[in-house]
């Protein structure tokens, strides 16, 4: 099994959370966003909107980190990153949800270039951008933690709701983001990276890093 | 149960296509987001982030229509909205997360008024921004519906990436985006809207409708 990804690449920071934990082996390899190497027509034949992560396993290409999560999750079941019950799991997925529909998309490389490119935004309107979509997002976040959470943030074990908020919160420090009215997700944050698997996930410690 | 939800929200089109799908008897509670009545106070309570769509049931309430859509289809398996196989299930989410994560949340009400109020982007500016992520976004669906699809987008029976194509499909045609590239996805649409239950999830066929 092959994972293609990029070390700063939040999306795929979150299928490394949910393979380190599940201590799923596999080899990786890495597209330069930068550069635009995950353009390059090799890559696009095999995943067609030309973004990582995607998974190779079984003679399929499956892209998109939440399908990833949940396949993941069904072929490995152990240890289980989503709840036992229907109504936790649909909570669980709406926090990843909220993760990676309303606060990403709007925040990554290639929206923020457009930005600048399109529509001509200064960085000071780029950051503030920035901080808008992840405080609107980690506003209702903390929310939905206090009121589900008990150590992380659904119940008491990692769900892939936590393998989604840790990357946005290295994102939200990277963009220098105010944490302090998010107390809930700081603290998961904090326990989630005390997990040695959690920890070689990181982005800096990922062979392709600078 | 009820549904939160506005005529013309994307996100709330998908989930009403899925219970209308599988027949699901409902409430349907509405918030005109062009007053901003998902902000109120009594909302916001129930579902933080103050978007629809948003299902309350069993004393929970559910937000984010990917979540949702899963729920749905645990709890009302009958007829399957997902593919029996891990594969095939991947495949179906990272089409629904294409749409849902990739071509949406970038271009819903809410960030569209951001282009304009925080980056003073004009009409024709904001034309060409919903264009842009529709293009990119159609252009890879319509790679992965020709690979893996046989009248719909997965397989020749609806799935969940059906449930969040047709609205997106519906979105393109408001805004005037040229769909001729994408002869998949327009076919898949004709035969979902075909369907007389998907044809009463239509945004004009709903109470709050203008």
């Amino acid at each position: 099994m092959t994972l293609h990804d990029y070390w700063r690449s939040g999306a795929g920071y979150r299928v490394r959370i949910a393979l380190a934990l599940k201590n799923v082996p596999h080899d990786r390899v890495t597209h330069d966003l930068r550069t635009g190497a995950q353009r390059l027509p090799d890559y696009v034949a095999l995943a067609p909107q030309g973004l990582v992560p995607a998974i190779e396993a079984d003679g399929l290409t499956l892209t998109q980190s939440l399908a990833i999560l949940e396949w993941i999750e069904e072929t490995w079941p152990d240890p289980a990153l989503l709840p036992a019950d229907a109504s936790g799991r649909a909570i669980v997925r709406s926090m990843a949800a909220l993760v990676a529909c309303d606060i990403h998309p709007l925040n990554n490389l290639r929206v923020l270039n457009a930005l600048k490119a399109d529509l001509g935004a200064q960085q000071p309107q780029v950051d503030a951008w920035i901080a808008r979509w992840i405080g609107d997002g980690f506003a209702a976040l903390e929310t939905l933690i206090a009121r589900h959470g008990a150590g992380f943030a659904y119940g008491d074990t990692p769900t892939i709701a936590d393998c989604c908020l840790v990357p946005q919160v290295y994102s939200a420090e990277r963009f220098a983001v105010d944490l302090t009215p998010y107390p809930h997700i700081v603290a998961v944050a904090a326990r989630m990276r005390a997990i040695d698997a959690v920890a070689a996930a990181h982005p800096s410690q990922q062979s392709d890093a600078d």
